[in-house]
């Protein structure tokens, strides 16, 4: 098989092709993956005679056509650019996640010139889809009133993927992921980048500022669950969608305060005392519009599963990621 | 005030035309009326000096910006490919429903460089928008699953008009309109178009035919209702719509048998004798996939009236169409 995965040097990208080069894709052997991003990858990436990196503007249609060649069976799309961004520059959204995805989607399309099946394509989508008035748990039945520039340009992909997929040009899934936590790295501009922050610092010795209160409900998954999604997503076959390819994936409800209380279980008071309360009513705004509960009957019947609680999660971080982190944020 | 139509030839923009220059667009007088279409209108328009045509493609982003000039303050978006066109041509569906959109809102956002109040713009969007296993009354709350490409590019349309409304950009509003009946003129490439063609060709003197049950329950609503409509919304604040700029009109369920006892009821037995059944299963599909019943009790709310029943709307047909059906049709 040949895979592409968009936004491959971000830090879902990267643990999807390592996944994907450890473990196989679930639909045959891994004959070539190619890792799409806008810049070099900033963290390690195995060696591996299977592993190719392109560089190159998502949003260019000629670049995205040589990149999803004939012979392409599956693509993860998962470049974008975050929400904060997103917000602040419109005309960078919507030509990333908008021109962006509507590239990859013609690409696919375009191997139906010579490929008989159309590639499987797994899409990521957001939470931030969902807004306005909520009801308790939001999921697949929730109409879609997104409340950010990055949440409208998810929702458009959600739709650009279903209509492509009805007409056979793509076997299309699109998957709602959760908030993610705890990510590696450094604070990005996305409004839940605290989420991770108030965990990941820490437990790294360095400070962090957590901008909503206590009370606060999130939606969450960690990374290694939603890789796990990514990849189950792959190789379920598209009928098993129904009438729709966009899909609610599970998470798990955590107060934030339950969230610090975790850091000081994991991490004593030596961790706790790295985190420290400051209220921002513009985050916590765009945080409490936010899902507190995910409703996802759907997506359990499919196979996808949710983490346990936040103290599996912390401990996931710790595992896989602080080893790194404390190398790199250095 | 300057006012620009798209799809200002086409049948409802003409018409909306027709309401401003004669009883003025509720916000102020009308100084300039701009009708934009991709070709020469068909219809007679009325002799007024504050008429201006423009003929071009919707999809071209510099013709879109020089109609939509400096000193514009309403746009009524209503040009589209209908939806079995943009079902059949995948390329012109998009480029005219989805880039033409986009060139439309992109046109609003750059008056913000000289004008300080974005202009209000008033977008058609479609029952087509929904789709998948829908409730009794389908309505604001209702997920968007479109089944079709032309459904999916009006849920596109809809998600950029909140976006960029939220934004300041645009003051916007997004109408679903229900299924327009009796459309004057000649068949069109729209899978309903039946539901005009079985009522206005019998009244002319010539057969139409029936694709559906008489069992088949759909939802109306008439030129005038839909007319009084697009005006309304057009005079409305921005803050009137609240969370959404998307609004569901009202519109009334009949079943077509019923229809067609109402064209007889109106033109006797030598008008039923003009109609003939005959199922095609295709057609009858698409149709049974859309709401037989609308749940419209924000639009009501904001002054959106209904039809009282199909005897009313064959009489406004009657009262408004019929002289000129007969003379074009011949």
């Amino acid at each position: 098989m040949r895979i592409v995965i968009t936004g491959g040097c971000g830090f879902l990208g990267r643990r999807v092709a390592i996944r994907l080069l450890e473990q196989g894709s679930g639909l045959g052997p891994v004959d070539e993956l190619v890792l799409f991003d806008n810049a070099a990858p900033a963290l390690p990436l195995p060696e591996d005679r299977r592993l190719r990196l392109i560089t190159g503007d998502i949003a260019d249609r000629d670049t995205v056509r040589r990149l999803i060649a004939p012979g392409t069976d599956a693509v993860f799309h998962l470049a974008a650019v975050v929400s904060g961004q997103a917000e602040a520059d419109t005309d960078l959204g919507y030509r990333v996640n908008l021109d962006g995805t509507r590239a990859v989607l013609d690409a696919c399309r375009a191997l139906g010139q010579t490929d008989p099946k159309p590639p499987r394509l797994v899409f990521a989508s957001s939470l931030a889809v969902y807004g306005g008035a909520l009801p308790a748990a939001v999921g697949d039945d929730t109409a879609l009133y997104p409340q950010t520039s990055y949440g409208t340009q998810k929702a458009l992909g959600e739709l650009l993927v279903n209509d492509y997929s009805r007409k056979g040009f793509v076997d299309g899934r699109a998957l709602r992921l959760p908030t993610v936590v705890v990510r590696p790295g450094r604070p990005n501009r996305a409004a839940s980048t605290f989420a991770s922050s108030m965990i990941r610092e820490p437990l790294a010795g360095q400070d962090a500022v957590c901008p909503v209160t206590p009370e606060t409900v999130m939606a969450l998954a960690s990374p290694r669950r939603i890789v796990d999604g990514l990849v189950h997503a792959l190789g379920l076959p598209g009928a098993a969608f129904g009438a729709s390819r966009s899909l609610q994936l599970p998470g798990f409800s955590v107060a934030v305060g339950e969230m610090a209380a975790a850091l000081r279980r994991a991490g004593g008071a030596a961790a706790a005392a790295h985190l420290s309360w400051q209220p921002d009513p513009l985050i916590q705004a765009i945080v409490s519009g936010w899902p507190r509960a995910l409703a996802t009957p759907r997506a359990e019947a499919l196979g996808f599963g949710r983490d346990r609680d936040i103290d599996e999660v912390v401990r996931f971080f710790i595992e896989d990621d602080l080893p790194l982190q404390r190398q790199f944020a250095g």
